[in-house]
């Protein structure tokens, strides 16, 4: 069963803040959690809640003093599947594509970026952290042999909807959108929209507002 | 008064379609917008009324024609305030750094990046995007001096919670965090977690979960 999405959003902050805590931090209580990243101490002891239930063993806790780090890292790991690699191609060689294509971060949560994609041919032929640049029209072939269905799209806006066309026709399933292009695609693709804009303008949106919370996304 | 993030989200989505719209389009039904983010339309009207409310006067309409399409834009527009500049500086000229220096879709929305700072000494005196790239120890001067309160981090993970105890001493007040650390910041300083690894969580939990909606962040 798939886990509602804010629900996925606050359990990765919560593994970063584990992720961050030293060898000898062996508990951490709901409340450093909540103060950390601002939000209620009811809203994290609600998703552990959450969490705990989808495993036929609970996350180990001590009363009054909190979680197990190195459990509840672990149970966080295996629901959200970090260890089960994820493999996409990034669609636009430029900044953004290249920027992502060389964070590495991705790969600890199962992120494993195969190839990229340009229509450029100076960029094509070219290696961006490792990851070799093909040209566009290879998608499709390269879709069918490795069996990737999902695509991180970054090619400029005024492409965006006729590349949104040849992933699908292509094969693609699943569009990871950091354009500000919204894709009409058939019903059988699904886009996720990262709307930059969008989270600017909230962060901006915030500043106007001192009692909103530092992750008010959720 | 602020509106809440996800209707900001949502409107800022909405102005992506509207920006896209032909010249010859007058009119655009919220059946169409809520179609093409594959939410309800009763959202796209409910996200609309209530920007309508923010107005004396409201959004241009015809019966069973839908929103004038200039109109709701620049009501969006200015209701978002696109066209306030809001100043901000990039800390860390790394990938993801540059990448958003590079980002010019941001400058259409109000986002101005002044000036951008690093450590590395090969970086810093160059240009990026006609951005220069000063030494982290001129924060505190420039803050000062050009009134700057937001900053876009996008410093390695092990720099992050340094970087920004140093930016909280130098009048920053607003971070927007793009790094995987959770900041532990005073309070009166807000952070905005652009959390792309909880993105890319959510991307992949909607590849098992065929029925979940495209923009279901909202």
């Amino acid at each position: 069963m798939g886990i509602p999405d804010k629900v996925v959003n606050r359990l990765t902050l919560y593994h970063f803040i584990l992720d961050d805590l030293r060898e000898n931090e062996e508990y951490i209580s709901s409340t450093k959690i909540a103060s950390l990243l601002n939000i209620d101490n009811s809203q994290v002891r609600k998703d552990i809640k959450y969490l705990e239930d989808s495993f036929n063993n609970g996350i180990e806790g001590k009363c009054r003093v909190g979680y197990n780090v190195k459990n509840l890292k672990l149970k966080i790991e295996e629901r959200l599947g970090f260890k089960q690699t994820k493999d996409v191609f990034i669609v636009g060689a430029g900044n953004l594509g290249s920027a992502l294509a060389k964070y590495d971060s991705f790969k600890d949560y199962g992120l494993n970026v195969l190839a990229m994609f340009d229509k450029d041919p100076k960029k094509i032929g070219t290696v961006i952290n490792g990851k070799e640049v093909f040209d566009i029209s290879k998608v499709g072939n390269l879709v069918q042999r490795l069996c990737v269905e999902s695509a991180i799209l970054t090619v400029p806006r005024e492409y965006a909807q006729g590349t949104a066309n040849y992933l699908a026709g292509s094969g693609i399933k699943y569009i990871w959108n950091f354009t500000t292009c919204i894709l009409d695609v058939p019903k059988d693709v699904k886009v996720w929209n990262e709307n930059l804009i969008g989270s600017f303008l909230q962060f901006t949106n915030n500043e106007k507002e001192e009692e909103t919370k530092n992750d008010n996304r959720n």
